[in-house]
């Protein structure tokens, strides 16, 4: 990455001197961004571009250089990279479009680039994206003119799109957000996104990330990565859902929305997911600024209606408005004429002119260890206010520095002072106090990363013996062979037996005791229960044999025919809340767990909550308690709670499978029952797919 | 109001020329916004401001007055007000603070100016805001000075906070949203919101109300109001819920959170409710623009990044991206060079530099019937196109005006590009396609509104046989009222029979037969089952004779001494789904029905849906069905439903209850059991409140 960002010389393949060249544009920028490097414009029919020579081939070039940036037609671009490949030019960016996001031939000539980046040994960004800028060096090689400029500053961008990235500067440079390094990563023939990261993470001169990504290459490197992370990761990635939506066909995989996987590991490895453009601009402008360690906030506010409007903010957001500290209550008081300030917080300062009074607040916040953030609604009512208003904004931004306390400045009415905090101050400011709110708390969140890693969990289960119960042909496992499985790896499940013949179901049903039920076990078969495929509460024999004749008709009736089916005679277990306990594998994240209300209201009922393995206990139980039916069985108002360490368990356990067998493609326990004052829990079905994607 | 608005001499009150004058800003106000009629400043030290007299007092002005707008220290207010009243000037604008939302002192001031303005027949606009405006005549009376200054269009604003509705129109004159007029409400003395809404509903140069709220004098006229309201009201209330929540201590109210009552009667009435300010600049982008009817919307981007960007904001706000006509995908393919335009919706036209296409494409789109609504990413990529974009956009939207189809436009990347849509086109334009779907989904909503007002439904129930059980004292009705009421307005509830002793529990169980519960019954119990005050599957004689016995004991170790208690037996109901069925009197909007997950979980469940009464029994249904327990009953997944027309029966019963009888301020009945496959339902516990608050 160092070569590509710090390429002293850079040759631009497909200039000519027409009009309506878009390779000239890669000149045209490289000169507006004050390039340091030597530009060698290259292009068949030769001539002048802004009074640079172009030379007509690369062979033709006077000097070796660093970077070649290549924005020809798609069909000439493997030859323009075998050429560089040849002259030992090891850095290429390919700007040009037309290749897998087209058709097959641009796929077929991906492929191609990939063998000749392999034999010389070269490095690639693209193709079809806007290529890479570091600020730093004027190294500015987007094709596409970028009118407002990005301004220079501390933040680093990947983006997939180009597109995004270029609309994403305009509105930086509007807010007054520097940039520090662009890369736009395109299709990611070779450059992907996790490399560009790691580089921006390791780069003084970038305080914080952001990816905008429309497919993730590896998820569990990317979470590595981020929980390493010592500087803010903010994530925009529209299109996960998308991507991974396609394998979404039973239970878990069809709620586990791929967006929610995403969020999951989003909060597992302490990236900011961000799901709209302005989230973005709102939380960098805090990028700069110390961590928001909690949610006591203290509001200043030069209008009552905006502190209204901001402590609506912070109930929405989980901002705490705590009362101000007694010595701070006592200053406003003496501060008061006619007891127009009242020492509550958020502090109305509408009727005071006296800036000192202003001052003399947020230094004592700043000084108040009890305090997290500040928020300053701030505006000059009229024009002999302006200038010691300034001075007043300065003294607070240097105190809050200095005592390292976030403070985030609303400008109220009068916009121009926008620009003089933008501008003169450095302090990106807030348009409305609400944005303030929603970006204190991104930080906060940012700050309060870090559920750390899972411990080792020791083995909860023999992997040998599941092994041996893991059918090798890829499918559905059978429910017996499934519940078998289950039970090998001890989560309880209700006893049961298999039967092929209704007197075989019926001995069963005698063993197992009265009453029972009867489920009709097929591969096909994905919702028994709409089947009409489960009887339950059955009483005695003949209500068995009957049950058992009626499911081999529906048997005849509704599996393709040829198909293996059985009978599966179960204890009818009574009460209990329904669970869903599962697992899938994610084809970003991996193994993902999911934990919720179970049974025929799954869908309905919308109360999951997933995680990306491994997972330890603490961490199950974690995320049982985050969704509704988990509060529920934790035992609210006096009742007795259920068995938490079994199903946090049991959640582990199947952290442990899908980590040991990656064959398992998906798990499925649902429902699961857990009895409010009862040990334990209990299985009631299983469905469980094996195979290689 | 007309008189106020449309004043054609005003006196300012309380003018000096010193510097630091607050009065002097309305005076220069007038003059900046070019205001026609006759300015004539008043305060006791005379002399001149911008060129104008200064006259002592009001009685030696040179002619009547229409209006008089007060700026003085509040303890010379009620004087000057009076001097107004004399002098036979009408109409009265106070800007002053320091009255009631100080201290009683102040409210006294306010008192005594409520008796002049009935001995004068005078109207009062204020105290404590910034007047009003009306952009048609310059008429701006607040003193703050507003810059960068409102200009004039078609959204009338009325706001309690000064501050919030100057801060808005800063943000609209930049976002190219005009005013026509404006009206501060202050403290509300006199004028309130409604009479203004009802002005500017009727106001022909008003095109769009935006209402910003601290609180609501009354909400059942507004909610009339909007009914009937041929233009979009957005309202901003975020204060709502703390001026309600005092009221909030039992179930139903503290779960009925006052916020989701107001966005019932915002949904009742077709208001648009705003949580957020930056919500009503993008809202309001297309106050002008014809109604979003339906869901179907087509996406037309420049960017293939932010069309993917578009695809997952119209998931979240619910549009349809329908696949393109027919037509229009023969034409996309006809146009296409080397096919790289898809006929896809979004259609990504990144790579086409003829905006002939563009401008084909959307008139197709204006014809077709099958399209809701058009939204356009665009944005130059280079000089050279900036002329014949401007003149593509011009086309489009000359194109949606004629065909009366909703097209909004977001600007990517040359920002400058805004300036012209707004300065020139006249059409306020997005910054990001995530604003301009949130704008449409808006705007779709106060399409779709008007739920029709609530049939009349024939009585449920004989009021007279309700009032005689009905109680004088205020409080809480005890458990046997509460259940014989409820059985008198047609409720099912359990068996049940009080008893004061345990053999009268004994008796009572034997008639009702085993199992039974007991219930401790006393008015200060709120929550039974933490106290222990139920007990439940009661199988004999010796265990209701013990559990009274229990009870007793819990009465007297638990209840203020002197308490009345009795013991409620009733019949064990075995199974059913646990649900609340409830209403309050909420203080704003009258009578509000709550349905949802009933039982300890209530809370945690947090799946209550709320309406203000009336209903009938259709509007009864959508608001069970409205819950996820409501699906549940509905009957999911082949199982069988709940009589859903007896629960909707049950809401329509307590909007007539509370309706007929105001004194009853909540009914809470907590829980009714509903039983899939099964006709009717059960109350089984009821708290109902009584007496005037």
């Amino acid at each position: 990455m160092e070569k590509f960002f710090n390429a002293q010389s850079v040759a631009v393949v497909g200039v000519s001197d027409k009009p309506f060249n878009l390779a000239q544009g890669i000149v045209a920028n490289l000169l507006k961004f004050g390039y340091q490097g030597k530009i060698l414009p290259v292009g068949p029919r030769g001539g002048n571009v802004f009074g640079l020579p172009i030379y007509p081939r690369l062979e033709d070039l006077p000097q070796a250089v660093d970077l070649a940036v290549i924005m020809t037609p798609a069909k000439v671009v493997p030859q323009a990279v075998e050429t560089c490949g040849r002259l030992g030019i090891k850095r290429v960016v390919v700007e040009s479009a037309g290749f897998s996001e087209l058709n097959e031939a641009g796929r077929a000539m991906e492929e191609e680039i990939r063998v000749l980046l392999h034999r010389y040994g070269m490095r690639l960004v693209g193709p079809n994206g806007l290529g890479l800028i570091n600020m730093a060096t004027g190294l500015a090689l987007p094709f596409a003119s970028l009118d407002p400029p990005p301004i220079k500053g501390r933040i680093a961008i990947i983006s997939q799109s180009g597109g995004v990235g270029s609309h994403l500067f305009a509105w930086m440079a509007k807010e007054g957000l520097g940039l520090s390094k662009f890369l736009s990563l395109g299709n990611r023939l070779d450059v992907a996104e996790n490399e560009v990261l790691s580089y921006f993470l390791a780069d003084p001169e970038s305080q914080a990330v952001y990816l905008y990504l429309e497919g993730l290459r590896d998820g569990r490197e990317l979470m590595a990565l981020a929980k390493e992370a010592a500087k803010p990761i903010y994530i925009h990635a529209p299109n996960v859902g998308e991507e991974t939506a396609l394998i979404a066909h039973s239970h878990t995989a069809s709620l586990a929305t791929d967006e929610r996987v995403f969020e999951a590991a989003c909060r597992q490895s302490g990236m900011l997911p961000i799901k709209r453009q302005t989230e973005f601009l709102n939380a960098a402008k805090l990028a700069g600024q110390p961590p928001v360690t909690g949610s006591r906030l203290v509001v200043l506010s030069r209008t009552g209606g905006e502190a209204v409007v901001t402590a609506y903010a912070c109930r929405q957001w989980g901002f705490k408005l705590p009362p101000l500290s007694p010595q701070l209550a006592e200053l406003l008081t003496q501060r008061s004429r006619a007891g127009i300030i009242r020492p509550t917080n958020p502090i109305d300062l509408g009727d005071i002119f006296d800036f000192a009074v202003y001052e003399e607040i947020v230094a004592a916040l700043c000084r108040d260890p009890e305090v997290d953030a500040i928020l300053l609604n701030y505006g000059p009512m009229a024009e002999f206010e302006m200038e010691r208003g300034r001075q007043m904004a300065r003294y607070c931004l240097e105190q809050a520095r200095a005592a390292a306390k976030p403070l985030a400045v609303t400008i109220l009415v009068t916009l121009e002072e926008e620009e003089f905090f933008r501008e003169t101050l450095g302090t990106p400011v807030f348009h409305f106090p609400e944005d303030a709110v929603e970006a204190l708390a991104a930080h906060r969140y940012l700050a309060q990363r870090g559920e750390t890693a899972a411990r080792a969990t020791p083995p909860l289960f023999d992997p040998e013996r599941a092994a041996h119960l893991l059918p090798e042909p890829p499918g559905f496992l059978s429910l017996p062979q499934a519940l078998s499985l289950i039970e090998a790896v001890g989560i309880a499940v209700a006893p049961w037996r298999a039967a092929a013949a209704p007197e075989e179901a019926v001995a069963g049903a005698a063993i197992l005791g009265y009453p029972v039920c009867l489920k009709l076990a097929a591969a096909s078969l994905v919702h028994k229960t709409e089947a009409g495929a489960v009887l339950l509460d059955l009483k005695d024999a003949a209500a068995v044999a009957a049950g058992f004749a009626r499911l081999a008709e529906i048997a005849g009736e509704s599996l393709p025919s040829g198909e293996d089916w059985q009978v599966v005679v179960m204890d009818q277990v009574k009460g209990g809340r329904e669970l869903l306990v599962g697992a899938r594998r994610d084809p970003v994240f991996g193994p993902v767990l999911a934990f919720g209300a179970g049974g025929v209201g799954t869908e309905v009922l919308e109360d999951i909550s997933l995680s990306i393995a491994p997972l330890d206990l603490p961490q199950a139980r974690a995320q049982i308690g985050a969704t509704r039916v988990g509060k529920m069985l934790a035992g609210i108002r006096g009742q007795a709670p259920a068995d938490l360490d079994a199903l946090g368990r049991t959640l582990a356990v199947l952290s442990q499978l899908m980590l040991q067998f990656p064959q398992i493609q998906e798990v499925d326990l649902n429902p699961v029952l857990a009895f409010p004052g009862e040990p334990g829990l209990v299985a009631v079905d299983a469905r469980i797919r094996v195979g290689f994607p």
